[in-house]
């Protein structure tokens, strides 16, 4: 559960018994990772990282997309091109995207509403602008929408306003940026599939595992949220097809139950744990999981 | 692949070697099965059948629709009523299923196109008169849209217009009917899930099983199809959960790859040999079936 809007805690109460498939235990190893700024040495994982030329994230302004853009930046050997894509980068919910740029001349804010072509479009010129011939290594797409929403209230203006958020959105999104990506692949003197190569990573959720739902159900229904990410599950399996031919490795990813807007205040973890476990699964992803829906723990989750 | 609209033919063209997930062998045994009008004697699942008292199917006018209209009709022991709904029963189209009503008095032909809300609210008000204070047992969501649709043509407008139709149009005409489905179900003698008493069966496709992508992407992409199918198992997944204490069987169905205009007549099965199978199915369903993706021989497909 990660995004831009909604939150699980409007209207919803938590059960008693908190459901076992998102209270996962909390790994004690998270502690001992590499935190921006904590004067830590980097963990071999974050130093493998240090390849990624370029990233683009979306829905960078806050949680889970906020927190991928500080940890990119605060590499031991950052990216060249760390692009912080949100819907409006000048206004009062960008104020920390902002700041980071005044200090990190490598950080490009740019204007992208996901449900709009046209600014689509905008942001894939100006990224291509600043790239200046170069492909994007890595795409995130992390901007996402969550609504309370049950069998009883669900309507279609919900279904189709969601989907088009958290579906059509990334798969617009891709398209713009496809060429930059095939290029990074093309340039790329990596072999094997990898996030330093190219790659494209569909923020996704344990949520949309058709077999897992009655692990998650009773806790949490949200219908319209479900549907559109099982079919952003299917799409990211499609682009996988698609791109293999390519070098370019697209995965979908469950960053856990985290402390975000969308994901409450009652979750399991923060956005710093899930982040620290998905920048590692980042360094790690690979042919293997090329098509795959895999945790911020790097497990493969069953569509 | 089913339904109303779209065609596999337009734009595609079949491989050389045929995908071997599509051409399933034709299994012999469905010489032996009972058709409409063929005078043998009904099969032993035929008459389990028999006890359906209602069905609706939507998108009824041709194809596996029609079909399963004239066999539910042909049945030793039909339905008190059978309600076919689609588009427009006035029109060209619905040419035979009129010539049936003529003949059929327990068939009534009703008025729904599953995209607008209001049609849908006017055909269960209609249902719910002929029906006289008794639930429907059976909801048959059949109808849907197939368009051409690759990563690269693939446009925001297209997947919402087939995710409206595919995923949210079972989701409204469900919302709609469920009340008589409640009421059938407390109705019903019957113990156990099952057909006879209450069931939601949607219409789904091997092409939205994720997990069998690799095995039909090059053969048939179909984007926008299988987002909105991929998504309408997840809707399965959570009726399944929403409605199981009230006692109604939910499950999606994959009709097979039929000569349809949708299919096209390159496909493996004709309309008869997938409703044999889909017949033989909807008698056999029981809670082992209750949020499943099974096939037209009654086999369980992988989400």
């Amino acid at each position: 559960m990660s995004g831009e809007g909604g939150s699980l805690s409007a209207g919803w109460k938590r059960p008693a018994l908190p459901c076992p498939a998102l209270s996962l235990p909390r790994l004690k190893a998270f502690t001992c990772c590499c935190r921006v700024g904590d004067g830590r040495a980097p963990s071999t994982d974050t130093m493998a990282a240090a390849q990624v030329g370029s990233v683009l994230v979306t829905g960078s302004n806050r949680g889970i997309g906020l927190e991928l853009v500080k940890r990119f930046l605060g590499k031991p050997n950052p990216p060249q091109w760390v692009f912080a894509a949100c819907r409006d980068p000048e206004g009062p919910r960008a104020q920390e995207l902002r700041s980071l740029a005044a200090k990190h001349p490598s950080l490009a804010l740019v204007q992208l509403e996901t449900t709009n072509e046209e600014s689509i479009r905008a942001a894939a010129r100006k990224v291509e602008g600043c790239l200046g011939g170069s492909g994007l290594n890595l795409l995130i797409n992390n901007a996402g929408i969550m609504r309370p929403c049950t069998l009883d209230s669900a309507t279609a203006q919900e279904m189709l306003e969601v989907y088009a958020t958290n579906l059509v959105g990334p798969m617009l999104v891709t398209k713009a940026f496809l060429p930059l990506l095939r290029k990074a692949a093309q340039e790329s003197h990596q072999k094997a599939m990898c996030c330093a190569k190219a790659a494209i990573v569909n923020m996704s959720t344990v949520l949309a595992s058709i077999e897992k739902t009655p692990e998650t159900y009773f806790f949490v229904p949200v219908i319209s949220y479900r549907c559109s990410k099982a079919a952003l599950n299917m799409l990211t399996k499609l682009q996988s097809m698609g791109y293999k031919e390519e070098g370019i490795l697209c995965t979908a990813l469950h960053p856990g139950w985290v402390k975000t807007e969308l994901g409450s205040d009652q979750a399991d973890l923060t956005v710093e744990e899930s982040v620290n476990g998905i920048m590692k699964v980042l360094c790690s992803l690979s042919e293997k999981q090329h098509g795959v829906l895999v945790t911020w723990e790097g497990k493969t989750l069953p569509w």
